[in-house]
C-alpha cells in the first residue's frame, strides 16, 4: 500500500472514530484545505524571497505542521473524490512539458514559470 | 523510491531543464499554492455540500486538474524545505488524535472537527 | 475624503510610524491578504449553509474581526497599486450585467453565478 | 449614502434581478472570496518584491480587475452579516496600535508586522 493510501485510511479512521464523516463534505474540505495553505502563505507573508529559503528551526518547525495540515486535508479530499493525486499531477507535469519546451523557454525572464 | 519523491524529482528537473529555479523559492511556491487551492476552492463554491459529493465527469475533471496543480507545487515546496509530507500530517494526526478523543467528541454536533 | 481613502490614509500612517514600509510591497500584502481570507474561511468551513446565515453573537465578532483584518490589507494593497476599489468593483459589476442578462439567466440552477 | 452601501446595493440588485440570492449564503461568499483572492495572489506569484511594485499598464489592469471581484464578494458578504468593513477595519487598527508600540517596534526587522 503507497504512502498516501496509508494516509487516507488513517484519515478515514480518524473521521469515522469520532462521527465526523457529515462534516467531511468535498465542499468543507475544499474550505478546510484554503485555511490551512492561509496559515502556510502567513508564515511566509513578511519575508523576503531569500529569508523564505533560509528559515531557522522555529520557522522550519511552523512550515512543516502547516505542510502536514495541508497534507491531511488534500488527502482526504482526494480520497473521497477518487482522485490519484499523484497520477493526477503527473497529468498537468505531462502538459506543462508539452506547452513549455525548454528550447523556447529556457531562461526566459519574460515567461513567468506556470506549473 | 516513494511515489512522492519521484514526483518531487520530476517537478526538479522540470523546473531545471527550463532554468525556472530562481522563481521556485518558499515564497512563491507557497503563493503558487494558494492560486491553485483558489481555483478548487471555485469549482465547488456555488454547489450545495450535497452537490459537491457527487460531482459529475466534466467537473470531477476539472477538479482533479486542480488537484494535480496542487500535488505539484506542495511537493516542490516540501522538497526545497526538506519536508517530509507524509510524515509531517501523520504527526498532526497524532496531535488530533490525543486532543480530540472520541469518546468525549463522538457524534458531537457541538465541537466542529478540526484536523 | 471617502471613508476608504481616511483607512488607507491611517494604514499608511501605521506602518510609517513603525518603519514597516519595506515590508509592504504589493507582493507581501496579497499574501497577507490571503492568510487572513483562509482565516475567514476557516470560520465558516464546517457549517452548513444554513448555519452561515445564523451565526451566534461569538461566532458573529470572530468573522467580524476576520473582515475587518482583510479590509485593512486589501485597502493598503489597493493604496500602493494607486487602484479605486470601488470603481473596480463597479466597473466588473458593468461586466457580469452584460455577460449575464436577466431574461436569460434568471432562476437558473444550471448556471452558477459568478459574479 | 457612502460608496460601500451603494456597492453593496448594486450587488444585492444584481443578485435579485437574477434569482441568485440562494446562491449567496456566506459560506458561498467566503469561498467566492477565497477563489478570487487567489487569482490576486497567481498575479504576484512569480514577481520580486521590486517587480510587484512596479507592475507595467497591462499587469496593473488584470490586478485591478482581481481587486474589484474582490472587493464586489467582501461588500457582499459583510452586507449579509450586517457587518460595517470600514468600522471593522478601524477596530483592528486600534488594537495593533496598542499591541504594537511605535517606540518598541519602529525600524524593529526582527519583529514581522502583523497588521
Amino acid at each position: 500500500m503507497g504512502e498516501l493510501e496509508r494516509l487516507a485510511d488513517r484519515m478515514r479512521e480518524f473521521a469515522q472514530a469520532r462521527d465526523w464523516e457529515r462534516f467531511h463534505t468535498p465542499k468543507n474540505l475544499a474550505m478546510a484545505l484554503a485555511g490551512e495553505v492561509g496559515e502556510l502563505v502567513a508564515e511566509f507573508q513578511w519575508l523576503t524571497p531569500a529569508e523564505s529559503s533560509t528559515l531557522d528551526e522555529e520557522a522550519t518547525a511552523r512550515v512543516r505542521a502547516e505542510l502536514g495540515d495541508v497534507t491531511a486535508y488534500l488527502v482526504r479530499l482526494a480520497d473521497l473524490l477518487g482522485v490519484d493525486l499523484v497520477r493526477a499531477a503527473h497529468d498537468k507535469l505531462d502538459e506543462s512539458e508539452r506547452r513549455y519546451d525548454p528550447g523556447l523557454y529556457r531562461g526566459s525572464a519574460r515567461k513567468a514559470p506556470p506549473l
